[in-house]
Protein backbone atom coordinates (compact mmCIF):
# COMPACT_ATOMS: atom_id res chain seq x y z
CA UNK A 1 0.00 0.00 0.00
CA UNK A 2 3.08 2.46 0.35
CA UNK A 3 3.18 4.31 -3.18
CA UNK A 4 6.38 5.50 -4.71
CA UNK A 5 7.37 8.89 -5.53
CA UNK A 6 5.68 8.42 -9.44
CA UNK A 7 2.72 6.91 -8.19
CA UNK A 8 1.75 9.99 -5.69
CA UNK A 9 2.67 12.46 -8.56
CA UNK A 10 0.72 10.72 -11.09
CA UNK A 11 -2.31 10.42 -8.62
CA UNK A 12 -1.69 13.87 -7.75
CA UNK A 13 -1.96 14.56 -11.51
CA UNK A 14 -4.84 13.04 -12.09
CA UNK A 15 -7.20 14.69 -9.11
CA UNK A 16 -5.80 18.15 -10.18
CA UNK A 17 -7.43 17.19 -13.76
CA UNK A 18 -10.29 16.15 -12.06
CA UNK A 19 -10.68 18.84 -9.83
CA UNK A 20 -10.40 21.23 -12.82
CA UNK A 21 -13.43 19.33 -14.69
CA UNK A 22 -15.30 18.84 -11.18
CA UNK A 23 -14.89 22.93 -10.88
CA UNK A 24 -15.90 23.66 -14.27
CA UNK A 25 -19.16 21.55 -13.72
CA UNK A 26 -19.70 23.35 -10.32
CA UNK A 27 -19.57 26.72 -12.04
CA UNK A 28 -21.48 25.95 -14.69
CA UNK A 29 -24.57 24.75 -12.24
CA UNK A 30 -25.88 28.07 -11.56
CA UNK A 31 -29.57 28.28 -11.10
CA UNK A 32 -31.50 27.37 -8.15
CA UNK A 33 -35.23 26.21 -7.90
CA UNK A 34 -37.72 24.20 -6.42
CA UNK A 35 -37.14 20.47 -8.16
CA UNK A 36 -39.39 17.71 -9.29
CA UNK A 37 -37.44 14.48 -8.21
CA UNK A 38 -39.08 11.25 -9.52
CA UNK A 39 -37.44 8.28 -7.68
CA UNK A 40 -38.87 4.75 -9.65
CA UNK A 41 -38.15 1.56 -10.34
CA UNK A 42 -38.13 -2.03 -9.25
CA UNK A 43 -35.12 -1.53 -6.77
CA UNK A 44 -34.90 -0.83 -3.05
CA UNK A 45 -34.43 2.60 -1.89
CA UNK A 46 -36.98 4.92 -3.12
CA UNK A 47 -38.75 5.79 -0.17
CA UNK A 48 -36.06 6.01 2.02
CA UNK A 49 -34.23 8.14 -0.37
CA UNK A 50 -37.17 10.20 0.28
CA UNK A 51 -36.92 10.10 3.93
CA UNK A 52 -33.51 11.16 3.89
CA UNK A 53 -34.24 14.39 2.00
CA UNK A 54 -36.71 14.90 4.84
CA UNK A 55 -33.76 14.58 7.17
CA UNK A 56 -31.58 16.65 5.43
CA UNK A 57 -34.48 19.34 4.55
CA UNK A 58 -35.23 19.27 8.35
CA UNK A 59 -31.17 19.61 10.05
CA UNK A 60 -31.68 23.10 7.32
CA UNK A 61 -34.36 23.77 9.54
CA UNK A 62 -36.91 23.72 6.47
CA UNK A 63 -40.73 22.38 6.63
CA UNK A 64 -41.79 19.01 5.03
CA UNK A 65 -45.07 17.37 4.15
CA UNK A 66 -45.48 13.83 3.30
CA UNK A 67 -48.29 11.93 1.93
CA UNK A 68 -48.08 8.70 1.69
CA UNK A 69 -50.86 7.06 -0.97
CA UNK A 70 -50.30 3.26 -1.03
CA UNK A 71 -49.15 1.41 2.99
CA UNK A 72 -49.34 -1.87 3.48
CA UNK A 73 -48.18 -1.36 7.11
CA UNK A 74 -49.29 0.44 10.33
CA UNK A 75 -45.91 0.05 11.81
CA UNK A 76 -43.13 1.49 9.90
CA UNK A 77 -40.01 2.83 11.35
CA UNK A 78 -40.49 6.44 9.25
CA UNK A 79 -43.63 7.30 10.70
CA UNK A 80 -42.48 6.77 14.14
CA UNK A 81 -39.41 8.50 13.69
CA UNK A 82 -40.72 11.48 11.95
CA UNK A 83 -43.98 12.33 13.23
CA UNK A 84 -41.99 13.15 16.58
CA UNK A 85 -40.26 15.96 15.23
CA UNK A 86 -40.85 19.76 14.37
CA UNK A 87 -41.66 21.22 11.06
CA UNK A 88 -42.95 18.37 9.72
CA UNK A 89 -46.82 17.29 8.52
CA UNK A 90 -47.34 13.79 8.10
CA UNK A 91 -50.77 12.49 6.07
CA UNK A 92 -51.34 8.37 5.63
CA UNK A 93 -53.66 8.70 2.60
CA UNK A 94 -54.15 5.16 1.19
CA UNK A 95 -55.55 1.95 2.45
CA UNK A 96 -52.82 -0.40 1.82
CA UNK A 97 -52.24 -2.41 -1.23
CA UNK A 98 -55.04 -2.32 -4.03
CA UNK A 99 -54.62 -6.36 -3.88
CA UNK A 100 -55.68 -6.15 -0.39
CA UNK A 101 -58.91 -4.14 -1.06
CA UNK A 102 -59.82 -5.28 -4.22
CA UNK A 103 -62.61 -2.66 -4.25
CA UNK A 104 -62.11 -0.14 -7.67
CA UNK A 105 -64.82 2.38 -6.79
CA UNK A 106 -63.20 2.71 -3.08
CA UNK A 107 -59.66 3.04 -4.47
CA UNK A 108 -60.61 5.54 -7.06
CA UNK A 109 -62.54 7.95 -3.95
CA UNK A 110 -59.49 7.25 -0.95
CA UNK A 111 -57.19 8.23 -3.93
CA UNK A 112 -59.58 11.27 -4.81
CA UNK A 113 -59.99 12.52 -1.08
CA UNK A 114 -56.32 12.61 -0.64
CA UNK A 115 -55.26 14.56 -3.88
CA UNK A 116 -57.26 17.20 -2.23
CA UNK A 117 -55.04 16.96 0.82
CA UNK A 118 -51.85 16.89 -1.63
CA UNK A 119 -53.25 20.07 -3.51
CA UNK A 120 -53.50 22.33 -0.47
CA UNK A 121 -49.61 21.54 0.54
CA UNK A 122 -49.03 22.07 -3.24
CA UNK A 123 -50.44 25.85 -2.58
CA UNK A 124 -48.93 26.07 0.04
CA UNK A 125 -45.64 28.03 0.57
CA UNK A 126 -44.12 27.52 3.72
CA UNK A 127 -43.90 23.89 2.59
CA UNK A 128 -40.09 23.49 0.92
CA UNK A 129 -40.07 19.95 0.50
CA UNK A 130 -43.10 17.76 -0.51
CA UNK A 131 -42.69 14.01 -0.57
CA UNK A 132 -45.32 12.31 -2.36
CA UNK A 133 -44.65 8.36 -1.19
CA UNK A 134 -45.88 5.97 -4.06
CA UNK A 135 -48.19 8.57 -5.89
CA UNK A 136 -47.01 6.05 -9.09
CA UNK A 137 -49.21 3.84 -8.07
CA UNK A 138 -52.91 5.68 -7.99
CA UNK A 139 -51.85 7.32 -11.24
CA UNK A 140 -51.05 3.52 -12.83
CA UNK A 141 -54.58 2.30 -11.75
CA UNK A 142 -56.28 5.43 -12.87
CA UNK A 143 -57.18 6.29 -9.72
CA UNK A 144 -56.38 9.77 -10.39
CA UNK A 145 -55.97 12.01 -13.20
CA UNK A 146 -52.22 12.81 -14.81
CA UNK A 147 -53.03 15.96 -16.38
CA UNK A 148 -54.43 17.29 -12.92
CA UNK A 149 -51.80 15.96 -10.90
CA UNK A 150 -49.66 17.66 -13.54
CA UNK A 151 -51.06 20.84 -13.79
CA UNK A 152 -50.98 21.04 -9.74
CA UNK A 153 -47.23 20.11 -9.91
CA UNK A 154 -46.83 23.07 -12.19
CA UNK A 155 -48.30 25.59 -10.24
CA UNK A 156 -46.67 24.97 -6.83
CA UNK A 157 -44.52 27.74 -5.00
CA UNK A 158 -41.44 28.32 -7.84
CA UNK A 159 -39.36 27.22 -4.69
CA UNK A 160 -41.43 24.20 -3.49
CA UNK A 161 -39.18 20.80 -3.91
CA UNK A 162 -41.63 17.77 -4.64
CA UNK A 163 -40.05 14.48 -4.43
CA UNK A 164 -42.77 11.34 -5.88
CA UNK A 165 -41.53 7.74 -5.31
CA UNK A 166 -43.27 4.62 -6.61
CA UNK A 167 -42.24 2.03 -9.43
CA UNK A 168 -43.32 2.40 -12.99
CA UNK A 169 -43.63 6.49 -13.25
CA UNK A 170 -45.70 7.20 -15.79
CA UNK A 171 -43.69 9.10 -19.16
CA UNK A 172 -45.62 12.25 -18.53
CA UNK A 173 -44.10 12.76 -15.35
CA UNK A 174 -40.59 11.90 -15.97
CA UNK A 175 -40.99 14.79 -18.74
CA UNK A 176 -41.46 17.77 -17.11
CA UNK A 177 -39.29 16.27 -13.77
CA UNK A 178 -35.95 17.89 -12.93
CA UNK A 179 -34.30 14.67 -11.70
CA UNK A 180 -35.65 11.04 -12.48
CA UNK A 181 -33.70 8.40 -10.70
CA UNK A 182 -34.04 4.68 -11.65
CA UNK A 183 -33.05 1.85 -8.94
CA UNK A 184 -32.87 -1.49 -10.21
CA UNK A 185 -32.06 -4.37 -8.11
CA UNK A 186 -28.93 -6.15 -8.91
CA UNK A 187 -29.89 -8.11 -5.91
CA UNK A 188 -32.33 -8.39 -3.66
CA UNK A 189 -32.23 -10.27 0.03
CA UNK A 190 -36.50 -11.06 -0.41
CA UNK A 191 -35.59 -13.15 -3.49
CA UNK A 192 -33.30 -15.15 -1.31
CA UNK A 193 -35.89 -16.22 1.52
CA UNK A 194 -35.34 -12.86 3.89
CA UNK A 195 -38.15 -11.81 5.05
CA UNK A 196 -38.80 -7.53 5.05
CA UNK A 197 -36.43 -6.43 8.05
CA UNK A 198 -37.42 -4.01 10.48
CA UNK A 199 -35.37 -0.90 10.05
CA UNK A 200 -34.36 -1.63 6.79
CA UNK A 201 -38.12 -2.30 4.85
CA UNK A 202 -40.37 -0.66 7.08
CA UNK B 1 -63.45 7.63 -14.13
CA UNK B 2 -66.64 6.20 -12.98
CA UNK B 3 -65.76 1.98 -13.62
CA UNK B 4 -68.73 0.01 -15.11
CA UNK B 5 -69.74 -3.16 -13.00
CA UNK B 6 -67.58 -5.51 -15.41
CA UNK B 7 -64.52 -3.76 -14.95
CA UNK B 8 -65.04 -3.44 -11.23
CA UNK B 9 -65.22 -7.33 -11.21
CA UNK B 10 -62.54 -7.26 -13.67
CA UNK B 11 -59.89 -5.37 -11.28
CA UNK B 12 -61.44 -7.35 -8.39
CA UNK B 13 -60.61 -10.68 -9.65
CA UNK B 14 -56.97 -9.35 -11.05
CA UNK B 15 -56.34 -8.48 -7.52
CA UNK B 16 -56.86 -11.46 -5.86
CA UNK B 17 -54.33 -12.95 -8.27
CA UNK B 18 -51.80 -10.35 -7.10
CA UNK B 19 -53.01 -11.01 -3.64
CA UNK B 20 -52.46 -14.65 -4.03
CA UNK B 21 -48.64 -14.30 -5.66
CA UNK B 22 -47.59 -11.55 -3.17
CA UNK B 23 -49.15 -13.59 0.00
CA UNK B 24 -47.17 -16.72 -1.24
CA UNK B 25 -43.98 -14.49 -1.51
CA UNK B 26 -44.16 -13.23 1.57
CA UNK B 27 -45.02 -16.76 3.12
CA UNK B 28 -41.48 -18.33 1.44
CA UNK B 29 -39.62 -14.78 2.71
CA UNK B 30 -39.42 -16.22 6.23
CA UNK B 31 -35.46 -15.80 7.57
CA UNK B 32 -34.33 -12.69 9.28
CA UNK B 33 -30.91 -12.18 9.51
CA UNK B 34 -28.28 -9.15 9.43
CA UNK B 35 -28.29 -7.55 5.84
CA UNK B 36 -25.20 -6.65 3.87
CA UNK B 37 -26.99 -3.30 1.29
CA UNK B 38 -25.21 -2.03 -1.15
CA UNK B 39 -26.43 1.41 -2.72
CA UNK B 40 -24.35 2.25 -5.71
CA UNK B 41 -24.63 3.87 -9.44
CA UNK B 42 -24.24 7.04 -10.70
CA UNK B 43 -27.89 8.14 -9.80
CA UNK B 44 -28.96 9.87 -7.04
CA UNK B 45 -30.37 8.41 -3.52
CA UNK B 46 -27.38 6.60 -2.64
CA UNK B 47 -26.86 8.25 0.93
CA UNK B 48 -30.55 10.07 1.08
CA UNK B 49 -32.19 6.09 1.21
CA UNK B 50 -28.77 4.98 3.59
CA UNK B 51 -30.60 7.99 5.97
CA UNK B 52 -33.45 7.23 5.08
CA UNK B 53 -33.10 3.52 6.86
CA UNK B 54 -31.90 5.45 9.09
CA UNK B 55 -34.68 7.39 10.23
CA UNK B 56 -36.91 4.10 9.92
CA UNK B 57 -34.71 1.96 12.22
CA UNK B 58 -34.56 5.27 14.94
CA UNK B 59 -38.25 4.72 14.87
CA UNK B 60 -37.96 1.45 15.77
CA UNK B 61 -35.58 2.05 19.17
CA UNK B 62 -32.98 0.46 16.95
CA UNK B 63 -29.29 1.81 17.89
CA UNK B 64 -27.49 3.31 14.51
CA UNK B 65 -23.57 3.70 13.83
CA UNK B 66 -22.92 6.42 10.84
CA UNK B 67 -19.18 6.73 9.63
CA UNK B 68 -18.95 8.77 6.08
CA UNK B 69 -15.44 8.33 4.50
CA UNK B 70 -15.71 11.22 1.68
CA UNK B 71 -17.39 14.56 2.79
CA UNK B 72 -17.28 17.49 0.30
CA UNK B 73 -18.95 19.75 2.43
CA UNK B 74 -19.53 20.39 6.28
CA UNK B 75 -23.03 21.87 6.34
CA UNK B 76 -25.37 18.88 5.32
CA UNK B 77 -28.68 18.68 6.48
CA UNK B 78 -28.57 15.06 7.49
CA UNK B 79 -25.03 15.79 10.46
CA UNK B 80 -27.46 18.19 11.46
CA UNK B 81 -30.11 16.60 12.19
CA UNK B 82 -29.41 13.19 12.93
CA UNK B 83 -27.00 14.54 15.50
CA UNK B 84 -29.21 16.38 17.58
CA UNK B 85 -31.45 12.85 17.96
CA UNK B 86 -30.55 9.69 20.72
CA UNK B 87 -29.36 6.30 19.83
CA UNK B 88 -27.07 7.25 17.07
CA UNK B 89 -23.45 7.70 16.83
CA UNK B 90 -21.96 10.10 13.75
CA UNK B 91 -18.17 9.34 12.79
CA UNK B 92 -16.86 11.80 9.86
CA UNK B 93 -13.67 10.26 9.02
CA UNK B 94 -12.62 11.81 5.13
CA UNK B 95 -11.29 14.98 4.43
CA UNK B 96 -13.47 15.79 1.23
CA UNK B 97 -12.89 14.40 -2.68
CA UNK B 98 -9.86 13.23 -3.40
CA UNK B 99 -9.02 15.41 -5.81
CA UNK B 100 -9.36 18.33 -3.11
CA UNK B 101 -6.66 16.86 -1.36
CA UNK B 102 -4.18 15.05 -4.01
CA UNK B 103 -2.33 13.28 -1.93
CA UNK B 104 -2.29 9.68 -1.74
CA UNK B 105 -0.69 9.34 1.18
CA UNK B 106 -2.49 11.49 3.04
CA UNK B 107 -5.88 9.79 1.82
CA UNK B 108 -4.33 6.35 2.55
CA UNK B 109 -3.58 6.93 5.74
CA UNK B 110 -7.04 9.29 6.59
CA UNK B 111 -8.96 6.29 4.98
CA UNK B 112 -6.93 3.42 7.39
CA UNK B 113 -7.65 5.37 10.61
CA UNK B 114 -10.74 5.77 9.79
CA UNK B 115 -11.50 2.20 8.96
CA UNK B 116 -10.35 1.66 12.99
CA UNK B 117 -13.45 3.38 14.11
CA UNK B 118 -15.39 1.23 11.66
CA UNK B 119 -13.88 -2.00 13.22
CA UNK B 120 -14.81 -0.79 16.58
CA UNK B 121 -18.24 -0.15 15.16
CA UNK B 122 -18.47 -3.93 13.41
CA UNK B 123 -17.91 -5.58 16.70
CA UNK B 124 -20.35 -4.02 18.77
CA UNK B 125 -23.71 -6.22 19.17
CA UNK B 126 -25.30 -3.07 20.23
CA UNK B 127 -25.31 -1.02 17.04
CA UNK B 128 -28.11 -2.58 14.95
CA UNK B 129 -27.10 -0.90 11.77
CA UNK B 130 -24.67 0.89 10.32
CA UNK B 131 -24.24 3.09 7.78
CA UNK B 132 -20.71 3.26 5.30
CA UNK B 133 -21.14 6.46 3.48
CA UNK B 134 -19.00 6.22 0.48
CA UNK B 135 -16.95 3.86 1.42
CA UNK B 136 -16.38 2.25 -2.66
CA UNK B 137 -13.95 5.05 -3.42
CA UNK B 138 -11.14 4.37 -0.76
CA UNK B 139 -11.49 0.51 -1.74
CA UNK B 140 -11.78 1.91 -5.34
CA UNK B 141 -8.73 4.28 -4.94
CA UNK B 142 -6.90 1.45 -3.04
CA UNK B 143 -6.82 3.41 0.01
CA UNK B 144 -8.24 0.30 1.98
CA UNK B 145 -8.02 -3.27 1.49
CA UNK B 146 -10.79 -5.35 0.38
CA UNK B 147 -9.77 -8.32 1.81
CA UNK B 148 -9.36 -6.86 5.48
CA UNK B 149 -13.10 -5.05 4.96
CA UNK B 150 -14.86 -7.99 3.58
CA UNK B 151 -13.20 -10.16 6.99
CA UNK B 152 -14.14 -7.66 9.61
CA UNK B 153 -17.88 -7.23 7.41
CA UNK B 154 -18.18 -11.02 7.68
CA UNK B 155 -17.18 -11.39 11.13
CA UNK B 156 -20.01 -8.79 12.63
CA UNK B 157 -22.73 -9.47 14.61
CA UNK B 158 -25.23 -11.75 13.14
CA UNK B 159 -27.97 -9.80 13.57
CA UNK B 160 -26.19 -6.37 12.08
CA UNK B 161 -27.27 -4.61 8.96
CA UNK B 162 -24.36 -3.01 7.45
CA UNK B 163 -25.26 -0.11 4.43
CA UNK B 164 -22.53 0.85 1.93
CA UNK B 165 -22.89 3.51 0.04
CA UNK B 166 -21.05 4.87 -3.57
CA UNK B 167 -20.54 4.62 -6.62
CA UNK B 168 -18.48 1.41 -8.44
CA UNK B 169 -19.58 -0.95 -5.35
CA UNK B 170 -16.35 -3.52 -6.32
CA UNK B 171 -17.78 -6.92 -7.54
CA UNK B 172 -16.30 -8.84 -4.31
CA UNK B 173 -18.47 -6.23 -2.50
CA UNK B 174 -21.49 -6.87 -4.22
CA UNK B 175 -21.19 -10.49 -4.56
CA UNK B 176 -21.30 -11.26 -0.41
CA UNK B 177 -24.15 -8.36 -0.38
CA UNK B 178 -27.89 -9.40 0.50
CA UNK B 179 -29.08 -6.87 -1.77
CA UNK B 180 -27.47 -4.60 -4.50
CA UNK B 181 -29.34 -1.83 -5.58
CA UNK B 182 -27.92 0.36 -8.59
CA UNK B 183 -29.22 4.01 -8.71
CA UNK B 184 -29.20 5.06 -12.54
CA UNK B 185 -29.58 9.23 -13.51
CA UNK B 186 -32.55 8.99 -16.36
CA UNK B 187 -32.33 13.12 -15.73
CA UNK B 188 -30.51 15.05 -13.23
CA UNK B 189 -30.87 18.81 -12.63
CA UNK B 190 -27.34 19.49 -12.06
CA UNK B 191 -26.93 18.49 -15.90
CA UNK B 192 -29.34 21.04 -16.74
CA UNK B 193 -27.18 23.64 -14.83
CA UNK B 194 -29.24 23.29 -11.85
CA UNK B 195 -26.67 23.58 -8.43
CA UNK B 196 -27.36 21.14 -5.58
CA UNK B 197 -30.02 22.28 -3.50
CA UNK B 198 -30.44 22.81 -0.13
CA UNK B 199 -32.23 19.96 1.71
CA UNK B 200 -32.10 17.74 -1.49
CA UNK B 201 -28.57 17.13 -2.57
CA UNK B 202 -26.73 17.92 1.24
Amino acid sequence: MCPSAEQAQRYRARMQRQKTVVDAAIARADQTKGLLLILTGNGKGKSSSAFGMVARALGHGMHVGVAQFIKGRSDTGEEAFFKQQPNIIWHVLGEGFTWDTQDLLRDQATAQQGWVVVQNMLRDPTIDLLILDELTYPLKFGWLNINEVLTDLQNRPPMQHVVITGRAAPDALCQVADTVTEMRNNKHAFQAGIQAQIGIDY
